[in-house]
Formats: C-alpha cells, sequence, structure tokens
C-alpha cells in the first residue's frame, strides 16, 4: 500500500491543501479554502479602523483551512487516515503574531479583541516603515556585521519593526504576550500542540543566524531599552531545523480533521523557499524564480558571501547544509495586470472578448509576432519599486523609444522583457560576489501559461529554464518536507534529497537561449544597465524628486 | 457698402476658403474643398509605385479648390462680386514642384504623367534626407554663415534637398523644368497668369537672405556641377514681399470663379506664418504658436540673431520691417491621439460614449482634476522626433515615474504638460539669445478645444495666454493681406498692421499663470530639462542605438 502526506500552503487569501504519493510523487487530490476575513486593511470586523499601510489577518482562518480544506482531501482522495504519514505547511513570511504561552493569540481572547496590535501582521503590513528606518540606522551606526547578509537593509515586512511598533503603539500588547511567533510556527502549534520555531523565518525574517544567534542585548536595547531582553522574554521556545518532526497531530485535530491521532507534522517553512524541492534542486547553483505578482529567487550556495542588495542568506535556511539566498523583483504579473488595466485600448479587448482569448493570451500572442529589439524600447521594472540588487522602494517605473508607431504590445512585450532584464541584475550580482547562478528553474502560474515571457528569460539571462512539473510548488514542497518529517521507517524519507528526488517534478520544456536573440538582448540589457545605474544609484534621483513633489502636493491637498 | 475679401488655406488634405468683412472683420462664409487625391504616398494614380517616405500632391487639386470653394463663399454669402476686392492665400512649405515657363506643371504633360518626379514633392515628401545630410555636411565644410539662419541644418523637407533629389533620380525631368516654383506661388500664378516669388517661402524654405540672396554659385557647385547656375536657370522669375499685389484675377479664373477679372491677388504666403496677423500681432515679442498635430512657432524679432536650434529666421518674412523667427514641436496633437489610439482603457472609452463625450473631452476631464505634480510623472514630448532647440528626428520618446496606481489621465496630462515644457525649451531658447518673447499666443483647433491644455501652458511658460478668436487662423491671415494687396483706395488698407488690427481677432478668454501650478512646475521642469540634456545632447544616446538595433532587426528581417 502507499503512502502520502499532505502539504497545506498558506497564502495571502486562501490555504491550498495537496495530498501526495509519497513514492510516486502524484499530486492525488488538492483543496482550497479561503480564508473568511481575507485581509483586513481599513478595519476590524467590529469596526475598529486601522491605519495607512496595515494589514491583519484573523488566525482562525488559518484553522478553518484544516478543518475544511483535509477532510475534503480524504472524501476526494478515498485514502485511509492510517495511509497519510504526514503534514507539512508553508505560509507567507513574515506574517507575525502575539500569543500566550498556551498558543492561544491574543486576538482570541476577549480583552483585546478590538485591538488592531492583538492580530496576525500580515507580511503586507507596511506600517512599520519608520521603525525599519531608525533599525537600519542604528544598526550602521553601531556597526552591525549581521546586516550585510540582508543584502545592508531589513525590511519594514520583517520581524523587529513589526514588534517594535507594537511596543510602541500598544505597549499594553508587547506586555501581555507571552510569545511572538510567525504564522508558519503558530499553524504547527495548531496541529501539535508544541511551539517551535522555524529556522527559515527566524533566519530570513528574524535576524537569526545559525552560529551567531540574534543580535546582541546592546543593539535591542538600542532600539528601545524595553526590547533589550526581547529575544529571551519573548521568543523562548526552541528553534527547529526545516525537515524536523516538530511532534504528532493532537487528539483535538485528529478529530477535527479526520487524520490519525500522532501523524507527523514538520516544521514550519516559508512559501518560496518550500518550492525548492518541489523541483528537484538539490544543489547548489541553481537558482529558483517563483513567479507571481512579484517574484521570488531561491538560490543555494556551498559558502555565506555577501552578496549587496540580496533579501538574505540564512544557513540551513531551505536545507541543511547549504547557505540558501534569497531575492526578489516587486513587480512582474503586476506589471501586466497594471498594464492590462491601464493601458489596452478597447479594440484589443473587444477583439480578444470575440476570439475567446484571455486579454494577456492575446497581448502575448501579438508580442510574439514581434522580433527581439524590434520596438525599439525599453523600460526600467521598477513600478512598484525595486527589492533586490537597489533594494529602493522609491524608485518608480520608466519606458523609453516610443514613437507614434509604437503599438501596446510592443510595450507589453517591453514591460516583460524588464522583468527579464531585473532578473539578470540579480543573477549578475550573485556571479559577482562569490555565489555563482549555473542553471535556473521557474515556478509559479507564469512560468506554465507564458512560453513567450519563459523565453524571453531564457534570451536574455542565457541559460536553459527549468519549469516546475507541479502547478502547486509550494504545497508540494511541504508535502515533501512532511515525508521527511515521517521518516523513512513510516515509509517516507530520512534526507530531505531523497524525498524531492522522488516526489518533485519537471515540465518536459526546456526553454533554451536562442544564440541570435541573445545577441540582441545583450545590447538591450547594456542600455537597461546604464539607465539602471543612471537612475537607481544616485545620478539623476528624478524618480525620488518627483515622489516628494507628489507626496507635498498630496499634502498641500489634504490641509 | 461693406468691402470683402478672400483668404484660402491650401492645407495638407483640404484648402479652406473664408470671406471676410474689410471693416468689421467679420468671416461672412466660408467653405472646404478636399483634395480629390489627398496625398499620394503609394503610387500615382496610374498605378506607377512610390519610394518610401515620399509624399506627392497633383496640382490640378489646387485648382479645383478655386474653382468649388469661391463660386460657393459667393452663394453662401450673397455678397456682390464688385464688393470682393482681393484674394490672399496661404499654402504648407515647402511643397514644391516643377513647371513650363508658361506656369504648366510638367505632370500634366503627356510625356511625364507618369514621371513621379513631375509632381508636387508635398512638404512631408522625406525621400531627400541623404540630400539633405550631404548638403548639411558640405555647407558645414565650406563654412557657409547662412546655415546659423536655420538653426544650424536644412531640413530634407525643404527646397534644396528636393530639388537635388530630383536633378540625382530623373535628370530629365530638371532638364525639362524651366522654373522650380512654391506651391504657394504656383497657387496665386493659377489666379494672375504671373510667376512670382514671395519673400516667406524663399526665405524659410529656400535658404534666401533679403540681403545676401542666394547661396554662392560654388555652393551650388560643390552640391552637384550641374547645380552650379540652378538660381539663375530654374528661379527666373521676380522675388515679391508679403502683402504685394501680384495682379489681377485672369479672365479664364473671373470666369471660373464668379469673381470680376482683375481683382487683386496678393503675394502668396505659408500657412504657419500668414496666421500672425489674424491674432492682431503687430511687434515683436509676441510668440504666435500654431497648436496642431505639430506645433509650429512665429516670433518677430527685432534683430537678426543666431538662435541655435531654431528652423529658421528671414528679414521680411512674416512682416516687412521684422525678422521672423519660426520653430516647432513634431508632435503635439498627434501625442494625444497616439495616446487614445494605443493606451486607453476600454473601460474609458465606454464610459466616455455612454456620456456622448469625445474621447479627449473625457480624458481631459479627468486630468483636470488632478493638481500639478500630483502624478509624479514626467515625459519627454519626442514621440516625433524633436524639431527644435535640439533639431533631432531621431529622438523618441519616454516617460518616468510609474506606480501600479498610475491612471490613463496622468499619464495623459503627462504628455499634455511635456509639450508644454517642450516649448518653454523654445522661449528659454529665444530669449537666452536676443530675441526675447515677452507674449504669447496661441492659435488653431486644440488651442480653443483644450482650457486645461493652454492653462498648463500658462502656468509652465509663466506668460498669459492669448487665444485665437478665429477658427480659421491662416485662411484670415490670407484675407487680411489680400486686404492690403487690394489697397486703402478700393477699400481695403496700404499696410498689413492696420489691416491686422481691424480684422484681427482675439478671444475674450485669457489664460493667465497660477503662482501656485508655477511654483510646482518649475520643479518638473527642472526635471525635464536634466532628462532633456541627458538624453538629447549626448550624454546617453541610448534613443538612437535602440533605433538603430530596431533598424538592423528590421532589415535583417526583410532579408
Amino acid at each position: 500500500m502507499n503512502k502520502y502526506t499532505i502539504g497545506i500552503d498558506f497564502g495571502t487569501l486562501s490555504g491550498r491543501a495537496v495530498l501526495v504519493d509519497v513514492i510516486t510523487g502524484e499530486e492525488v487530490a488538492d483543496s482550497v479554502y479561503n480564508y473568511p476575513h481575507a485581509v483586513m486593511d481599513e478595519s476590524l470586523p467590529d469596526g475598529t479602523p486601522l491605519g495607512v499601510d496595515w494589514a491583519l489577518q484573523d488566525p482562525q482562518d488559518y484553522l478553518e483551512v484544516y478543518y475544511h480544506t483535509i477532510p475534503e482531501l480524504l472524501k476526494i482522495s478515498g485514502v485511509a487516515p492510517e495511509d497519510i504519514i504526514g503534514i507539512g505547511i508553508d505560509f507567507t513570511a513574515c506574517t507575525f503574531m502575539p500569543i500566550k504561552r498556551d498558543g492561544t493569540p491574543l486576538c482570541f481572547l476577549e480583552e483585546f479583541r478590538a485591538n488592531p496590535h492583538a492580530y496576525v501582521k500580515l507580511w503586507r503590513h507596511h506600517a512599520a516603515q519608520d521603525k525599519a528606518n531608525q533599525l537600519n540606522q542604528i544598526a550602521y551606526e553601531r556597526g552591525e556585521k549581521w546586516i550585510s547578509r540582508y543584502g545592508g537593509k531589513i525590511s519594514s515586512e520583517w520581524e523587529v519593526p513589526k514588534v517594535w511598533q507594537i511596543l510602541d503603539e500598544a505597549p499594553e500588547i508587547y506586555q501581555a504576550t507571552d510569545c511572538f511567533i510567525e504564522g508558519a510556527d503558530w499553524a504547527v502549534w495548531a496541529l501539535t500542540g508544541k511551539l517551535s520555531r522555524n529556522t527559515c523565518t527566524a533566519g530570513y525574517k528574524g535576524i537569526w543566524h545559525n552560529q551567531e544567534g540574534y543580535p546582541s542585548k546592546e543593539f535591542f536595547k538600542a532600539l528601545d531599552p524595553r526590547l533589550e531582553n526581547y529575544v529571551e522574554e519573548k521568543l523562548n521556545y526552541p528553534m527547529v531545523q526545516l525537515g524536523t518532526k516538530v511532534g504528532g497531530l493532537t487528539a483535538e485535530m485528529a478529530a477535527k480533521t479526520g487524520l490519525l491521532e500522532g501523524t507527523a507534522v514538520a516544521a514550519g517553512n516559508v512559501d518560496a523557499h518550500v518550492t525548492v524541492p518541489a523541483l528537484k534542486i538539490t544543489g547548489s547553483g541553481k537558482m529558483l524564480a517563483i513567479i507571481g505578482t512579484s517574484t521570488c529567487h531561491i538560490l543555494l550556495g556551498d559558502s555565506e558571501e555577501s552578496v549587496p542588495g540580496m533579501c538574505g542568506v540564512v544557513e540551513g535556511g531551505v536545507y541543511p547544509g547549504f547557505y540558501g539566498y534569497e531575492a526578489g523583483q516587486s513587480c512582474v504579473g503586476d506589471h501586466f495586470a497594471w498594464f492590462t488595466e491601464n493601458c489596452c485600448p478597447a479594440e484589443y479587448k473587444d477583439q480578444a472578448e470575440k476570439e475567446g482569448k484571455d486579454i494577456h493570451v492575446f497581448l502575448t500572442e501579438k508580442a510574439e509576432k514581434l522580433a527581439a529589439g524590434e520596438s525599439g524600447l525599453v523600460a526600467l521594472d521598477w513600478w512598484n519599486g525595486n527589492r533586490s540588487v537597489l533594494v529602493d522602494v522609491d524608485l518608480t517605473g520608466m519606458i523609453l523609444g516610443m514613437t507614434l508607431a509604437t503599438r501596446p504590445e510592443e510595450i507589453y512585450r517591453a514591460l516583460i522583457e524588464a522583468t527579464a532584464f531585473g532578473t539578470r541584475k540579480i543573477i549578475d550580482a550573485f556571479n559577482e560576489n562569490g555565489v555563482p547562478v549555473t542553471e535556473f528553474y521557474a515556478s509559479g502560474g507564469i512560468s506554465k501559461k507564458n512560453p513567450l515571457m519563459m523565453q524571453i528569460y531564457a534570451d536574455v539571462i542565457g541559460l536553459p529554464i527549468h519549469i516546475a512539473g507541479s502547478a502547486q510548488g509550494p504545497a508540494l514542497g511541504s508535502a515533501i518536507f512532511a515525508a521527511v518529517a515521517a521518516g523513512k521507517a513510516a515509509g517516507g524519507y530520512d534526507d530531505v534529497f531523497a524525498a524531492a528526488n522522488v516526489m518533485g517534478k519537471l515540465d518536459d520544456r526546456i526553454y533554451i537561449p536562442d544564440p541570435e536573440n541573445q545577441a540582441i538582448y545583450e545590447k538591450l540589457y547594456a542600455e537597461y544597465s546604464i539607465l539602471h545605474d543612471y537612475f537607481g544609484r544616485g545620478q539623476n534621483d528624478a524618480m525620488k524628486r518627483l515622489k516628494q513633489i507628489k507626496k507635498d502636493v498630496k499634502e498641500r491637498q489634504q490641509q
């Protein structure tokens, strides 16, 4: 009898579960549950208003995902609970919350129900930017070496700025909190009743290092004297390596889901990082791009290097024994969505409807007929700032080369090319700083739906592009880690590499660079690079000055 | 009994005639006739194919304008022919043709009917670019001083490159030509039977100077030995000042139009330049912008200065006693047309249709709600190259500052602002080179239809903007010159200034700069200026390199 594991991917708006055959890697069932509260960015359910740039979630929604999806997997597949040997989960990050020592979220307590700071702060809660700015300044002033592991900058999306915001704005919540915890780790607690802190989120989002641990008490004290003992007081539960079994399913959760009590539960993980084994990537040099509204890049390296402008490097952050590097592009799918919403002419929309085609398919078909370099356009892909290499949220988009003959599909293609050039900048930065990139893998909906884009990426970066075999990369990755947590004796695996090789999947399609296009894109990339440095490295800060003018105008309007 | 004159504006696609009361300036009737052959840019009517960038016209169409519009003016107005004391015409330029000494166009002769070089080369015939390039190089090598009167560059649209192309490609036509003549002057010949060469087109398009005459025989010989005696051989008919009466209407034309034989006919003129009196402009410092698909600027000065990047300066080129300066922007209305055709989303088009609004009106209403600087965008208005200041057809458009929140009306407004910044660059160049601009006047459809654009222009250039009172600026200007040609004794005027003051018209609306907006636009103009110089003056020739890449790709495709 085959054995199975369950992987559950907690996304921004829903949880997606998949049931995977441990021997064949077949995904035998999947189930999605949308969070009833989705993202709360204007008010709490009771009407309590939220500030600008806030983004909260209700942890009850995560529990509901378990209650709905796991029974459905069992029902669809007909697989017996005793053949399901493990559960793994992955989460958005840093998605962070205050809890009591017994695991209860503060927002579940009546006394804090109306306090926004008691809820989960979603990864894209951006209201702690001031704190991040102060933190970075203090880190530089103190000469903190760990900042170089994060490309020189701690993001406002990460743990410490978020905690500091709570301390500052709601000291009663900080006070009442026994532990702060990542959503990933809380979701594991919900299954096992055990508190654990996975090395992936701790490393990438919590300034933790495998050898050096956390920043010093002096650093935390410099932020705020009340934070001096933050680590001891609020992170007082064990660290666990990825793939570790944290515990077994509780009786209560077994009853609610239909699984057996004691089913192995793996350490929590992050949605991007967990996808690596889903593409059979088991060694250094292979960059994985998870392409969605934005793109996240994960790369394994054999040593810890300082790569300027990267999101982070964490020993064991993806796999034990490797240094996991992360980088990102803030605006990829968002780019194309913006274009179709704001720049796509009526006749194209009408024609696409007539042909029964999605507008992106329609535009891509038109863009496909163009040759590389034919449009005479080049764009900077900074509609949403620049996340890696330049690490600057205040940069904006640019497009150059328009004539009266420029057509919409040419602009659309230029935006695709711009994201490819942005990817190449990241690859170049790794290559130039001792972390070689020798292969390229792509995952996420766009990578499977848009062959033109993948071919352009291959032509621009000059590497073949391998595509994920599964449409559920993160959930499959979680199921792989679940098989490792279950262990070989139970029918799983003793290490993640063996599990990845069996359960991971690649598409048959590989996009091979076309030498003629490569030569043209080499020239266009040279133009992109000049503009990238001119506008991005301070020669002409027009984008920032224009943002400032815009801000001044809006402030004056509000007076 | 009031007296009247007729002004006829020969445009690119039609001729427009207006009958004007000489005393009140009232436009009592108007009539339009579309050229049956329009612009021939692919083939002659007999199927003879034309080359790339060719643009021809058939002079028979100009005659048809007289035959159709003048009788219609008489019919509509009921004005008696004896009360019509003069006719004036203006034309596109340089629109140039080969004729026999008796005025017959070569293309009217059976033997040349199938020869494209026998036809009128329209102003936008661009197939003589090689000749223009060679001409400019030779002029520089020889240190020809006259080139500074043309901003340092003779355009391929002008007379000598066009004639040289004929000589080179169709020496039999050059040989058979008794005279080369501007369309404006041929149209006057058609009315009077007299050959004349107006000082406006001769100056701006024919490298003629009031004191110095034409370039030397040595220069023409350096172009091609066969051109050595070009002026003597092919321009052997009298020069006439603007406002001069060339002659009276012929008996044949009187019969065909219903006017009296002998009716005074004024010297030919150019559509832009002739508009100056239509706005009562009679002195130096007042810049007139004729805003259409492109914009032409005319400015009177008291001295002959060398203004880098201007189209030209001609003594008496607009009025006797003044130096007439010309500059231009290649892409104004074209900009907005491009935007609505290529970038305007379906929902906007649908909404505009629902509200029964022209899409430009709809977009303008949305753009009007934005404050200056609110979009965070800045654009370079070079979708069709740069005609003045930089004088470079190979420059292209650029837009900067986009975010995911950028909306179509913000881009639309940024394009309007870019054309305003382009206008200010031209004004600055005149001010910095001894030709002060103290007032600003606007004419053309857009100036009357788009108050937002005019207000932005006022705010950007920091001068009040006066608007033409007549929608038919050029035709009214021609009617004013007709009244001067007729003379005071016949009920007209003895000088154009008196005529302009009576017959010219201004709109009641004046756009006054808003100091708050001015302050913001000062900042945006500073950004525009940095980008203008960076991309336009050789610091980063990305636009040209991208054009070259595009050209290479297209050439390879054609192989």
